[in-house]
């Protein structure tokens, strides 16, 4: 591969290194062009994985290898960081941002596949208090959250504290809030057991919420109630036709469906409820002339290009279509741009307006609830059970990218599943000042700094109060 | 073991949860005592590996177990979360503070084993630019800014700026930064060969400085220039006599012995130069009337009691012996004060001035260079190479704690050794706008943010400026 690389060379720009951006750049590997990948982390982030890493059972490096280490052998890619703020369709020049240095990538066809963040559908504000599940960063800081719930209730002797410090509440119930909500539960139930003296982590109150009627909205309702049951039974507690109206550091405002609202005392909140496309969707809208849905999402050709420019794929999240936001759509998406864009430059299809359009192929989706396991429809067969996690653990398997992850990740698991362990539990001090910040921010349960006098001092095992 | 607590049994308390922390509690195993471990951090680092996490061989969880994980089957024993902030010695009780939590804990027995942070030797404001090697939180900094530089390198066109970024100095020569300098070398010249398109990782430059005349202080002259060589075999430059009198976001300024002043232009840079013992060590010192050393350590008796304070036992970095700090140092001196508070307990020994006196055992020393290449001294023999190696290795994965570390931390080494990876390379976007800030401060270099015409950009591969 030691092609003269000359500056008529065909150049493609992908933006994002998730399912949609990755698979494109792969697909892309053969392709007499210049690929280069933009994004705003150096990591591909295996997404569907990312609850482990929040409740201590996998490294982040094991659900995000660097894009760069993925693509080091695919000589025709370059990967680059950066922010890309700026889509010039006219010129045909990404522009894009990292570290206060601005880049300006030329492209002769691009892929967009800048994927989508967490919605708190306009209450920005719920994300101090309850961070998503979309990035690294997210995960780390939800690591820190929960673990450090436990390690305040062993501190405190304030039985109303600890109960609200040993109560989660994860709003959302598709796949990523069910799963979460069941680490959780198997996290207080099993795994800590045994790690307190003073608190009993098997009283943990584990609250699922979602506004809709049922769990698993994108499930069959069959597979739907059978997880409930299943979560049910490892202690999550399912509220369905609940709404968050408001949320603060110690707790949540819920609204049923008759009206009444609900206070719930809790420490540590997780947010799976809703997406955002990036907001290149808007912007790519705007420039095109093309529709942008209220997600964020703009309209597409049936062939996934823009609308009057068959140079630009929009995939992933970040395209409207009747699809769910799952890998298997994104990765699709980005294989079928790819594949257009390689028949293009081998001249099997001309650069027109509408050329084949795409068809997602729907292999089926699946969620773990707890170890031995998880729901999985394929076709038209359903699989609960010990046979779903099996399921569930041979497709992540084969779809973890690259071998270090696959060999680390099954010992983990097997620590997981089999023992008890969580390995990877560490909360950095940053957390944790950052996490003492939010507490101090609510003093509505502080109390005075005094010491006792000396002599109850020595009577008492342990004595606690808060500071002023 | 369901004893009934009555508060006539007898209280340890440990603060600290390293070396002497650690194997201090696991010593009390049996002892009929409520044992409590306070510490600043919920981990316990095996700070050895701690340069492996700096360079993406191993994650954080396989350095820092949950302190409260090892400790879970001893059932006698507590672990609380908390920053010691007082001794107070006349009434025995410890008060810590965590997340706005003020916590008193009193004690019959107490192990001081809170070990040292970094020193700047009165340079503080260094440590914004170069970061240490004490804690996780520095290891995952070390991590973001070492691949950092590569990938801003990769994003430049600037020679001076590429030279700059490809530039890794490491101030101090002793075991941690001899690691450090061979796996930094490791990673520029092996692992992250194939990974980039426009910069060449195995130009990159490795400065190992050092005020002392050699390298490796603590270890015999001939031990060390073999060290030294093997070094220079895998390209990090060696600078002994040379003294760090300035340092900013783009370099460091260094006096050799003749006298001479040298700027070596360098972004990334990684202090392993001095300890500083915890501010305890002087509170401690001042409340028994006992000497603390310019490291901030405290005298202690040949028992390791504090002078006047038979009760209470200072071990590791916090007690001034004539020893290194190494974690040997802090293990047995953990364990023979644990010993003695046994002994105590039994009736073997009264609660005198003067017990038993501490004798270090050294089983020796190491450091690895490079893989399949380490240098060790046991007794009176001297290993080097690969046999030094296998040690190292032997050594190493006897002494990590808990089973689930080893099998994980064995795989990640089969990876990194016979491979060439380096799975754990995860660096957070909080991290990546740390650096940001870092660089933005820095305004010297920067030029305008004018994109350049639209012909000369379709002409360019990629253009890259500066913001303003």
């Amino acid at each position: 591969m030691t092609q003269t690389q000359s500056t008529a060379r065909h150049r493609v720009v992908i933006i994002g290194s998730g399912f949609g951006g990755l698979f494109a750049a792969k697909k892309l590997k053969r392709a007499d062009a210049d690929v280069t990948v933009i994004a705003r982390t150096s990591y591909h982030l295996f997404q569907p994985l990312l609850y482990q890493v929040a409740t201590g059972v996998l490294s982040s490096g094991e659900v995000a290898p660097a894009t760069r280490e993925v693509l080091a052998r695919q000589k025709n890619t370059s990967v680059l960081l950066g922010d890309v703020t700026d889509i010039d369709l006219d010129n045909r020049v990404v522009t894009s941002r990292v570290a206060g240095r601005v880049m300006h990538t030329p492209y002769d066809s691009l892929i967009v596949a800048a994927g989508s963040g967490q919605s708190y559908f306009g209450n920005d504000r719920f994300a101090t208090f309850a961070p998503g599940m979309k990035s690294i960063d997210d995960a780390l800081e939800l690591r820190a959250r929960i673990f450090g719930a436990f390690e305040m209730a062993e501190l405190s002797d304030d039985p109303a504290e600890i109960q609200r410090l040993m109560t989660f509440v994860v709003v959302g119930a598709g796949p990523t809030g069910v799963e979460m909500a069941g680490q959780i539960a198997e996290l207080a139930h099993r795994t800590l057991r045994r790690d307190f003296r003073k608190i009993d982590t098997t009283k943990t109150r584990i609250l699922l919420l979602d506004g809709a009627p049922r769990i698993l909205a994108t499930f069959r309702e069959k597979t739907a109630v059978k997880a409930a049951a299943r979560l049910a039974k490892i202690g999550v507690e399912i509220r369905t036709g609940a709404m968050v109206t408001d949320m603060d550091a110690t707790g949540i405002t819920v609204r049923h469906e008759d009206g009444s609202e609900e206070r719930v005392e809790s420490t540590c909140k997780v947010w799976a409820a809703g997406v955002q496309a990036s907001p290149l969707g808007r912007q790519l809208g705007e420039k095109a002339g093309a529709d942008v849905d209220r997600a964020g999402r703009v309209a597409v050709n049936p062939d996934l290009t823009l609308p009057g420019h068959p140079e630009v794929f929009v995939v992933g999240d970040l395209a409207a279509l009747a699809l769910p936001g799952v890998a298997q759509v994104a990765i699709q998406g980005g294989k079928f741009a790819a594949g257009r864009i390689n028949d293009r430059l081998k001249g099997k299809e001309s650069d027109r307006a509408f050329s084949k359009p795409f068809h997602y192929f729907d292999k089926g989706d699946m969620a773990t609830i707890s170890r031995f396991s998880a729901i999985a429809e394929i076709g038209r067969f359903t699989f609960s059970g010990f046979v779903g996690w099996l399921l569930w653990l041979c497709v992540h398997l084969v779809y973890l990218t690259g071998f270090k992850s696959k060999v680390t990740t099954l010992v983990h698991w097997t620590v997981s599943f089999v023992g008890r362990g969580r390995s990877e539990r560490v909360i950095t001090e940053q957390q944790e000042h950052a996490r003492m910040a939010l507490e101090v921010l609510h003093e509505e349960h502080e109390h005075g700094d005094e010491p006792p006098p000396a002599e109850s001092r020595r009577d008492s095992e342990v004595v606690a109060d808060r500071a002023r």
